[in-house]
């Protein structure tokens, strides 16, 4: 038997574990074309509660008494598909649950994961988190090294990554935004930011002012909203935003959304917003993760990890990422890889 | 002597003749390295409401009491610069009057015209206004076949040329969207717009709803406020919105000024939305003229032109602009090219 987790209600507001049913269930069955694969670590991503709530059309509709959607770190303990071979380390689509059976047609496909990096790399820094923070900084952001470049979410598991990431490419410097002290101590020691506003504590008007005197160049926004629209404000020629996720807004009711007074900005600047999702990426992740594991290898990524144990841990995983509980790359580990003789 | 548009004071709302001095002075002189242009033909644009305001920082500051900025068609009647040759017709930044002294440094430089192509193209469709469409349409906008494209201010300098040029792209149909029965009669019969609406008269929305029953893919923005804000709560997934202009927004007071409401579906829909200025692009005007030309040879592209005649009536065709009666590239003709020995 294992164990599995259903989504039994869709949430109004955090999700919780009021949300979830924990079920013991049979072992999938092999069947053609498919492998059997033992989870070893589930993430968790903000995205999550859209696929609760069925608000994308990139993932399939969840219907109530589903298996909860998701990714993971698994090892095939069974196969009949060559591309999924036995002992496998997989990055793949595997939903809340200690096994799972999955094929290769799934979209985006089980990736395999370097083999000389811990495990867990694959749910965040050599994986989508890891990606995401890549092709949002390169691709949509076209970062340039005379870039004043500023990101929001600093600390969470994509915005963790963001400086390293965005030096490696040639930044001078980069400032990030989260809340509260420990956050923001980390931002400085741990994921190489240099400069940090609190906008719990601090007031991030003029923090803003002092930081970017001439305006913005660069803005990786993890949050949307009235931040989003002072950033606006702030734009200098040519700027780029980069709108990986929104996750101030996800809560709000839709009378109470942020009505956004410096949009024409954009226009007058001459500027670029742009929204993406990494599943749109996935002719680039082989290469992506090339890059991203050399750069965890030469020590210029180092990745912060936030790890609770035991797969009943995942709603409480979900909720830190709406709580803002989460430092670095929040993920559950689930199981030790199997001795396969 | 030669007649010369100077500006006297900075409009607060549509510019008209009181905001500028009709004057005369000498002819320019030669000198080293610049030549002489008879002007043929100025055009106008609304950004030069920004211009005359000071608020733009990619032209020079324009102090009261100096020669109205613009750009024109003109003729190398004295020349002490190889590249521009006496005789040649060039486009090129003339100022409002009748004559020009020039040179190569000029950002954008001077270039050169198709001259089997009626001269008043090199206002318009193999000028500034055309390269403005193709750039916005194929840079920006990265038209596909499948897409669902809408344009506002579709009959006005750059619109005009927008629908034939998406289909000269591969662009199966176009939605134009312009204010009165005139302009949108034309947008079908000289245009090539498939469906019009007429904002003064119809109901946008629930046109907007059986034109664009799955959302749209691509919008090219000629005018901001709230229609554009309508269209940000219509995206597809993957949209594209291209602002071109804001007219709309260019003489509406601070306080006034929309905010916008749908902004977070650019996020949601993972959609990108791209403010650009076509003297950012000048490294591509040779290969878009060349393209532009072709077309209008072809009789794919069609320009459509709204001349008066007269360095008199820079004014008037100045504030057609923000009125709203325009069809076409607005210009004014000023000379006809001088008989040179």
């Amino acid at each position: 038997m294992q164990k599995q987790w259903r989504l039994a209600a869709r949430p109004d507001s955090i999700p919780d574990a009021s949300h979830f049913d924990l079920v013991e269930v049979p072992l999938p069955q092999l069947e053609p074309g498919k492998a059997i694969v033992k989870t070893l670590y589930l993430g968790v991503a903000p995205v999550m509660l859209r696929y609760m709530r069925n608000e994308t059309d990139f993932e399939s509709p969840l219907a109530l008494g589903s298996v909860m959607a998701g990714r993971g770190v698994a090892q095939v303990i069974e196969s009949d598909c060559s591309s999924l071979p036995m002992g496998a380390i997989v990055q793949a689509r595997l939903g809340w649950q200690e096994y799972a059976l999955i094929d290769s047609s799934d979209r985006p496909a089980p990736f395999l994961l370097p083999t000389d990096l811990p495990l867990s790399h694959g749910i965040g820094a050599v994986s989508l988190s890891g990606i995401t923070a890549l092709v949002g900084v390169r691709d949509i952001g076209l970062i340039k090294d005379t870039d004043r470049m500023l990101v929001s979410g600093a600390a969470g598991g994509v915005g963790s990554h963001v400086a390293e990431i965005a030096k490696a490419l040639g930044a001078q410097s980069v400032v990030g935004i989260a809340g509260g002290p420990e956050k923001c101590s980390r931002l400085k020691t741990e994921m190489n930011y240099d400069e940090v506003i609190d906008y719990k504590n601090e007031d991030v008007n003029s923090r803003l002012d002092v930081a970017f005197p001439d305006g913005i160049d660069l803005y990786f926004d993890n949050v949307g909203g009235p931040l989003l629209d002072n950033v606006l404000g702030r734009l200098r020629r040519r700027a780029r935003i980069v709108i990986c996720g929104s996750i101030s807004e996800y809560l709000v009711e839709k009378e109470a959304k942020h009505r956004f007074a410096n949009l024409q900005n954009l226009g007058r600047q001459d500027a670029k917003m742009e929204g993406f999702f990494v599943f749109d990426y996935e002719d680039t992740y082989a290469d992506c993760i090339d890059t991203l594991a050399d750069w965890v290898r030469q020590g210029v990524l180092n990745p912060v990890e936030h790890i609770s144990h035991g797969i009943e841990t995942m709603p409480d995983a979900l909720a830190d990422l709406y709580l803002g509980n989460n430092v670095g790359v929040r993920m559950v580990k689930v199981a030790e890889p199997a001795l396969l003789s």
